[in-house]
């Protein structure tokens, strides 16, 4: 690896190790339970959390770096036991430059019914362009899980999966942008929850949906990425 | 802009700025989704969150200044998403000086559903004089959110109104009681919702809610305005 | 006032102060929404809340003096609008030494429903001797909610009263026995609320919640006083 | 005592007092409801918290020592209530290194019930292997929670067990195992809660959640101990 490479490798670890301050903050993670990836731009590279370290003791030193089929290339510790879905989003969808997975609460209830959201919120038509949809129950262990990841979000304009009876997956352009999807998918899960526990949910026409989405996507934020309020 | 109006417009950028922390302090909001804007007095300008920017990056210098048609007149960031409806409300409503825009979990799971938040807490007589209504369906990119909210809240004791689909707004004399009336608002929605899924909540009268909400709006506090416990 | 009644009225004024830090650490207020008070031991005072002053702005200097009518007698600030209801209190149960008032919510909703919590829990048996009693609906001016509180607790194992569509009052002998039972009140009126909503909570059998309240009040703790874990 | 013995037992208090720190991180106790202790290796001793002491005031100092049938040996407080608990379970499980105790909110509410958690989440079967059981309603004061403690656990994969209108004990090789089971077993409590109230939960078939148990305890984490992410 070339010093240009070094420094490029170095600048995603600190920004991946940096980024799992947020699954935290927005209290998406009980102990060691997420984790968080990144691309690293023009090299068949991924970084990736370590596998089973506490959240507090991350720094862009023990991430890991991994090939596009999960090995081992750099670190001292071994790599997130999620790395194999991972690594196969990153292989099969070259758009994705980031990754998140989490079992965070009211959006993992969705996925233990095997529910997808509705949308009834224009939040949700900005961010995930309408419902959130449920994959399916797949064990860990080999390319099972990245498939059904693949599977449910090729075509979708959802950037979050929920895989039943396990967790939310969410892709990004970068892993900032796959860590705001994981947010603000259980934000908008858990309203939905709210919302259908308190009376009937209205729904919101497909068409406005649509035109929620398609603004959000391209006129919003400060001109250089799609971004809220 | 003389030296006074320029300090008089600094003033409000600050306080704006720093009133975006209750609404993290309180979880009214994840990510970037939620703002406040504060009237400038004697000038029809308004202080607005910049478009997209993190709350843990927002100081009085990344706030914005628009006139009250939403126009940028000062500042290095795009104005909220949001400004339009904000720079609606000035223009029909004189008497208000703040408005907070959040999509705080319980009240926009009321909003959801399109229904009225009904009274059944003194907290929410004293601050709301009744139940907090529903406004219409409206989408972003004119005028539409700006006129419901303005069609709902005339005539109404409530600074607060749950816009269907999509979240709240709230009014006030200045932009701390606007962000009071929010913090307020997700604080009576969340017991009203508990209360509801628990069992079946007591209506308070209508004589006691008017005792109430006089009250508290003529003789609480400091003597400098109304203020609670 | 003499030398030794003034240092105990400040001593008495830093730890209300203080103790109003455990209110905003359990999240059982939101704003300037609940108060503690305590009694001045041997003179006829109490220490309060000021109105209307924020969770942050408190310390020894800004809490405020009254006698037990509550009549502001020391301070710098309008007393809490709370005041009558504790001064009321400390007039008529004599044991009392402390008087916290919160809106906290699981315990509001079923203020709100105007039910009382029954006894499911252990830790309920412990500190309230059964079930947690609702109080009259009240309205705020006199001595009306002072009265309901009374006649609520008189008799009653209970330190916590429900104030019917209002909130929690608690008592003890002293402002921070009364704080523990604000803060264990809300802990169990959100397991309750939870079991209820889940499923059909068991009951737990009369002679074994008045084992496990005279153990808990006579046996517990570092053996000053009763206390748990 | 020995020296060696002696700095033995001054690091285990040390590991405990520290340890009590994730139960306030992850919201699992209030006031001073819950407990740690471990065992010291080599030694009939266990060190534990001792009873009524805030959290903020635990240090290596405040730990108390005890013999396996809870008698102080050792510290300048009487041992936590519970004491008698965690020692019946060192005496009868010599596997077992750490016990926690907590009244956590969501994991109690089951308990409330008399009901297991069922399982339908992939994270339960990692870290449970099935259900989390529920144990017999016992009396505090003697050797009765220890038993249903370990009568329920022996036999069970779960390191957890749901006291009947009690809380939660768990158990672990040693006491940071113990501290992730009680975290974990909150986690899955309110995800299945959550789930519950939404809908319909899918079952994981019983093959899939011996595989996931299996992979979980023998492959995961940094190969010195099973841990997930």
């Amino acid at each position: 690896m070339n010093a240009e490479a070094t420094r490029q490798v170095d600048e995603v670890r600190a920004t991946v190790a940096r980024l799992h301050g947020e699954l935290t903050r927005y209290g998406l993670v009980a102990w060691t339970a997420g984790n968080i990836s990144a691309r690293v731009p023009g090299q068949d590279l991924m970084v990736i959390k370590p596998s089973g370290v506490d959240y507090d003791d991350l720094s862009a030193r023990t991430m890991v770096v991994c090939d596009l089929d999960g090995v081992l290339v750099q670190g001292d510790h071994a790599p997130s036991s999620d790395t194999a879905a991972h690594a196969y989003v990153y292989r099969e969808m070259p758009q994705v430059g980031g990754v998140v997975h989490t079992h965070s609460t009211y959006a993992t209830a969705w996925a233990a019914c095997g529910e997808s959201i509705p949308c009834h919120l224009t939040a949700q038509a900005d961010e995930f362009g309408g419902e959130i949809p449920v994959g399916p129950f797949a064990l860990i262990g080999g390319d099972d899980i990245g498939k059904g990841i693949v599977a449910t979000l090729t075509g979708h304009r959802s950037p979050a999966v929920l895989m039943r009876n396990h967790g939310v997956f969410t892709v990004g352009r970068d892993a900032r942008a796959a860590v705001k999807a994981a947010v603000m998918c259980e934000d908008v899960a858990r309203t939905a929850h709210l919302a259908r526990v308190l009376g009937r949910p209205v729904p919101i026409p497909q068409a406005d949906i649509d035109a929620l989405y398609h603004r959000y996507q391209n006129v919003y934020g400060q001109r250089t990425a799609p971004a809220n309020s």
